[in-house]
């Protein structure tokens, strides 16, 4: 059983080219010479070949839509069955639960601006923040992830703080991975003043020293290729657990009855002031609540 | 009431140098003429200007620990009473829990390597990530808090994303503050999975088609000036609620009973695989909860 590393390999730098599958095997970077994804369901996915696989992978550069494996024929390339969250893709799924750093290297036949036109490049390391689903040209389903390119930024998290001075060097750097980035919009301090601050699924108010935390959620999220807008019917106040737990697909509302799906419980919501967005509530239940 | 705004100001970069506290208001950088902090406790801090106020305040450049406001003798300087967690500190207070950035200026009688000899220079964004109490030189509580730059990381997340590709331009971009980020560490994994990533105080277990999530959380933070270390007794495995909650200092665990302060309920923990270690449990009991 292959013994997969995580994170950036020993001698190799971003932009260094590769011959071939072997020569990136041969490097420590991808071990399998024929899949796509590298790592099993246990430890999550060490890496990632992008090689011309789906024709509706987005590659922005520093994000980019990446399609999973499965359910296509050898032969023609289309694609025959629905894709399974099993195998690679369960595997990015991990890495996305658990933080890890996925490493991405583009080949030839890769369509974008960042592909090499022979061989294979190193293109860096690379979070996955976030999976949904989707009906690919032939029908099918299809598994999507959004992978994010972890930047110097976070680098600088990861391997902990620079010089410190010597009032405060009694205790080694500890290295830290980027678990969630939360992130907030001008319309959330709306839906969450509208509840003040009580998550809509459960009720819970975090307070602190009389200052309330609560997250606005997007139903249809914000961002590639999903593009939801940030807009009241289009939020809802949430506390960190149902926040997380409705951006992962553990639950979804239903669209015309406002039920929750997936978990127990009933929404609380004024029918007056906040008029949820059906069409928003139903991509929600199509693409980010996964129940198969 | 002076109208604030958060965020950067249209003509001024980083970098850019101020002859006195009156030019930095005409700039509409920091309104207030002699307070170190602008703001209010409703609506949050626009802006601070470090310029020698506390001996053991640090400041890295990307990352500053900062001494709130009150206590002390206008005229020895001396620290004469308790700073308490209202107006300027309350008002940093809100731009933590609310992810909101705050300007940052250094004066020249703040005492770092970026600090400017003469006049003030204008430092860029910072967020408000963390803040706890401490025992000042002359034995008076003061408030701190720990402020960490906002770079073009982050800048990037706040303006929406670049240039994309045709396919996905149905929608506008949408701006976007970082609320949190969680971190994980190496440890935090087997912390999690010796409670099968069920919360230790409340026993809930996410769980994403059988991918299990908790957060490790640190009971002495990493970082400065914590400077705790990732290890397993200075760990817990909770759910994101009870994590914002124990980091915010909603409640704590008592460092020999275990019973936890500030909320209900019983904290479960196994006493032959995790000790607990008990010096830093007294540490987030006097630092990080605050019940006053």
């Amino acid at each position: 059983m292959a013994n997969y590393t995580f994170g950036e390999i020993d001698n190799v730098k971003e932009g260094d080219s590769f011959s071939d599958r072997k020569a990136l095997r041969e490097a420590g970077i991808h071990l399998a010479l024929v899949a796509g994804i590298d790592g099993n369901q246990s430890v999550g996915a060490s890496s990632i070949v992008l090689n011309g696989g789906y024709v509706d992978d987005l590659d922005l550069g520093s994000e980019i839509i990446y399609t999973g494996q499965g359910g296509n024929d050898a032969n023609t390339k289309r694609q025959v069955a629905d894709q399974k969250w099993t195998l690679g893709n369960k595997a990015l799924l991990v890495s996305e639960m658990s933080g890890l750093p996925v490493r991405l290297t583009r080949g030839f036949n890769h369509k974008s601006e960042f592909s090499p036109k022979s061989g294979y490049v190193y293109g860096g390391l690379y979070r996955v923040t976030d999976h949904f689903e989707e009906k690919g040209k032939d029908g099918y389903t299809i598994c999507r992830f959004r992978l994010e390119k972890i930047n110097s930024f976070e680098n600088s998290l990861q391997i902990g703080k620079p010089a410190v001075p010597e009032l405060f060097t009694t205790s080694e750097r500890v290295a830290t991975t980027v678990l969630r980035i939360i992130r907030d919009t001008k319309l959330s301090k709306r839906v969450k003043e509208l509840y003040d601050y009580k998550c809509q699924v459960c009720g819970i108010q975090i307070s602190v020293k009389g200052i309330k935390y609560a997250e606005g959620a997007h139903i249809k999220p914000l961002g590639n290729p999903h593009k939801g807008e940030d807009k009241l019917g289009n939020l809802l106040c949430l506390c960190p657990n149902h926040h997380v737990m409705f951006d992962k697909g553990v639950f979804t509302i239903h669209p015309s009855e406002y039920s929750l799906i997936g978990i127990g419980g009933e929404l609380t919501f004024d029918h007056k002031k906040h008029v949820l967005d059906q069409e928003n509530l139903k991509y929600h239940q199509e693409h980010i609540f996964i129940n198969h």
